[in-house]
C-alpha cells in the first residue's frame, strides 16, 4: 500500500460537511507539499454546473466533506524539491484533474480523461492523504504535482481566465477532436458557458459561426461574441435556409431538447459534438446514414491540451465573460445559474473574500 | 436542356408496371450505347432489402415501371467508342450508382453517395432516357458509363460477387472511413447480408472480430466465418465481460432495439458504425460524453473504394455466402428475406432464368 500522503496544514474552504445542508465556509487539511508539488493560493475559481450537481448530490452520494471548484487559477507559494515547471510567484491553473496513472494509452496521448484507471478529478475523487478524497478549489490553497499544473498568459485578466480550465477546454477540445478549423461552419447550441466560450474560440480558429438560439434574447450577445449568424431553432424559414451549410454542431444544451432536426443543417460528413449531458436524445439513424453524419461526445479535456489552449487565448486576447463574486454570494450564483441568469460564468473571488467569518447569503 | 438519351433496344426485367402488383417479368428499354458506355448482359444480380422495399412503396412513391437490383455482374457485349478501361467479354460489376454530377467536393473524394447534386441510383433515379428513371439489374441487359462499372477479379465466383456491390461496399467503405484496421476489436450486431460480410472483411482486415447476436442460432455460423467471439447479448455476464473491450461497434440491425447498451462495450474513443436504418434510435449523451464515443453512419460507398473492395477480396479469396435462385422464386425470396431466413444472400441467376415466359411462382 502506498504511504499515506502526509497532512500538511488547514485552509478554510467553501463546501459542506452535512448532506443537503447550505453551502458555507468550512476548514479542510492539504496535503504537505510533496517534492512534485505546487501549492497555489488560490485567487479566483470559476463556478461551474458540475459544482452544483455535486453538492447537491445529484450525481449520486457526494463523499463529504465537499468542496467543489475545477477553474483554479492562483499563485505559487511554495514548491516541492523537484519541480521544474514553475517558481515562487507563478500565476497558475489548476483545471479538472490533478492526477491520473500517466502510463495507459489515453494518459500517454494526453486523453487524461479518458485514463483506464480513471484520472483523479479536482474534487470528490479518491486520493490517499488523510481526507481521503480530492478537495476542489473553493479554498483558499492547494497542492497538486505540477505536472497537473497549467501556465497562465501574463496579459490575460486572472479571474476572467478561471473558466477557460473547465468550460474553455470543454468545448476546445473536441473542437480539435473533431477537427475545427479555419473556414469550417461551426453552428452553436446554447449561448451559456460553454456556449460563448465555443464561439469566441471557433471565430478565433478562423470558422464562420452560427448561434443556434430558442430565443431572440441574446441575438445581440451572439453577434458581439463574433458569430456572423444567428438562427432562431423556431423560425422554420431560417432554419430551412441554413439547410446542408454546416460542419459541425456543438451542442451544449443540457436539457431535453430536438437533436435530430439538427441533422438538417449539416453538410454530409457533418459532425455533432455533444457536450450537453441532456437524459437522453432520440436520433433516426436514417439521417445519420444518407449523410454520413457523426454525433460524438467528449469529456473536458488534456493537460497538454489545456495549456495549448491557454497559450492560444493568450495570443488571440481570448477570455470568458465573467461575473467576479464574492464567496458570500455562492447559493445566489447557484440559483442563477439554474435559471441561465449569467453572461456567462459566475467567478469567485476566493483571495478577496474567503475567511473563516463569511456568513454565506 | 440535355438531349434525351436515344432508346436502344428492348429487354426483359423483373419488376412492376402497376402498383401493389406482384413482381413478374415485363419490357423494358435500354438507351443506345453512348460513346462512354458499356452495355452489360447481366449474369447475376443480388437480392438487397431495399429492392423490396422500393417494389413495395415503402420509401415513398417507386417511379413506374420499376425494376430494382443494384448487385449486378456481367458481360461486356458492347462498348462506346470513347470507352478505355473495358473490352467486350470482360466480366463487370454494376453497384448502387451509375452516375454522379463528378465534380462536387464529394464526387471529386470519391464520396459518390453524398454527391451535392445527388447521385443517380441504379434503379428509381431521374434520368433523361425514353422511360424518365433508372431501372436495375433485375434485366438481361443495363447500358452504363464506363466510370461506374467495376472490373471483377477472375478468381473469384461470379455470381458470390455480386453483393459485395451493395452490401459489401456497405460495410467496407465504413470499416475504412472510420479507420478499422489490423489489430482493432470490432464487434459486429446482426449476422445477416451485411453482417456475414463484416465478419469476413473485418478478419481479413486483421482484427479480432466479436459477434453480437440476440439468440444462440448463429454462432457456429459466425466462428466459421471467422469470429474469435459470440456474445449473446441477453448473456449479461459475457456482456459485462467484453465492457471496455471494443473498438468499432458496427450495428446492422434495422429492427428497433437498444443502442445504448452497446456503448458499455466500446473503450474511450469507440466507434458505433450505423447501417440499419432503424426507424429511431434512443441513447443517453452521457455514454458518448464519458468515453467520447462516437455515433456515425454510412450510406454504400463510392466507385473507386468498390473497386479497391473488389481487389482486396480478390487478393484474399472473399466473396459472399449466397443461395442462388431463379428469377421465378422472386417472391418467394422477398418472403425469405423478411423472416432473415437467408444465409447470407440471394442472388438471382438472370443469365440462366430470366426471360419472356417465366411465370414467377
Amino acid at each position: 500500500m502506498v504511504a499515506q500522503l502526509p497532512a500538511g496544514e488547514t485552509v478554510s474552504a467553501l463546501g459542506i460537511n452535512v448532506d443537503k445542508e447550505k453551502t458555507h465556509v468550512i476548514e479542510i487539511t492539504r496535503r504537505e507539499v510533496g517534492v512534485k508539488d505546487v501549492r497555489v493560493q488560490i485567487q479566483y475559481c470559476g463556478i461551474c454546473h458540475s459544482d452544483l450537481h455535486f453538492l447537491r448530490q445529484e450525481w449520486g452520494s457526494t463523499k463529504l466533506p465537499a468542496v467543489p471548484g475545477h477553474e483554479i487559477v492562483g499563485i505559487v507559494t511554495n514548491i516541492g524539491s523537484e519541480v521544474s515547471k514553475y517558481k515562487i510567484g507563478d500565476t497558475v491553473g489548476v483545471g479538472c484533474f490533478v492526477d491520473s496513472c500517466r502510463t495507459c494509452d489515453y494518459c500517454s496521448q494526453d486523453s487524461v480523461p479518458y485514463c483506464k484507471e480513471g484520472a483523479t478529478a479536482t474534487y470528490g475523487s479518491d486520493i490517499n492523504d488523510t481526507v481521503g478524497h480530492t478537495l476542489g478549489g473553493y479554498s483558499e490553497a492547494i497542492v497538486v504535482d505540477e505536472s497537473f499544473v497549467l501556465s497562465i498568459p501574463k496579459n490575460l485578466d486572472y479571474a476572467a481566465v478561471a473558466p477557460l480550465l473547465c468550460a474553455g477546454i470543454t468545448v476546445w477540445s473536441p473542437m480539435k477532436h473533431y477537427g475545427v478549423k479555419a473556414g469550417s461552419h461551426v453552428a452553436i447550441l446554447g449561448l451559456g458557458g460553454l456556449g460563448h466560450m465555443a464561439v469566441k474560440l471557433a471565430v478565433a480558429l478562423g470558422a464562420k459561426v452560427t448561434v443556434l438560439s430558442r430565443s431572440s434574447g441574446r441575438i445581440e450577445d451572439a453577434y458581439r461574441l463574433g458569430a456572423s449568424n444567428v438562427v432562431i431553432t423556431s423560425d422554420k424559414e431560417a432554419f430551412a435556409a441554413a439547410a446542408n451549410t454546416v460542419d459541425f454542431i456543438i451542442d451544449t444544451v443540457s436539457a431535453d431538447h430536438d437533436v435530430n432536426s439538427l441533422t438538417n443543417l449539416l453538410k454530409p460528413d457533418g459532425t455533432i459534438i455533444l457536450l450537453g449531458a441532456s437524459p437522453s436524445l432520440t436520433i433516426s439513424p436514417f439521417s445519420l446514414i444518407m449523410k454520413r453524419i457523426k454525433l460524438g461526445g467528449s469529456l473536458v479535456g488534456g493537460i497538454k491540451e489545456t495549456q495549448e489552449l491557454l497559450d492560444f487565448c493568450g495570443k488571440h486576447n481570448i477570455t470568458s465573460d465573467i461575473e467576479l463574486v464574492g464567496v458570500e454570494k455562492i447559493e445566489k450564483a447557484f440559483e442563477r445559474i439554474l435559471k441561465s441568469d449569467v453572461k456567462f460564468r459566475f467567478v469567485l473571488d476566493i483571495a478577496g473574500t474567503l475567511n473563516k467569518n463569511v456568513i454565506v447569503e
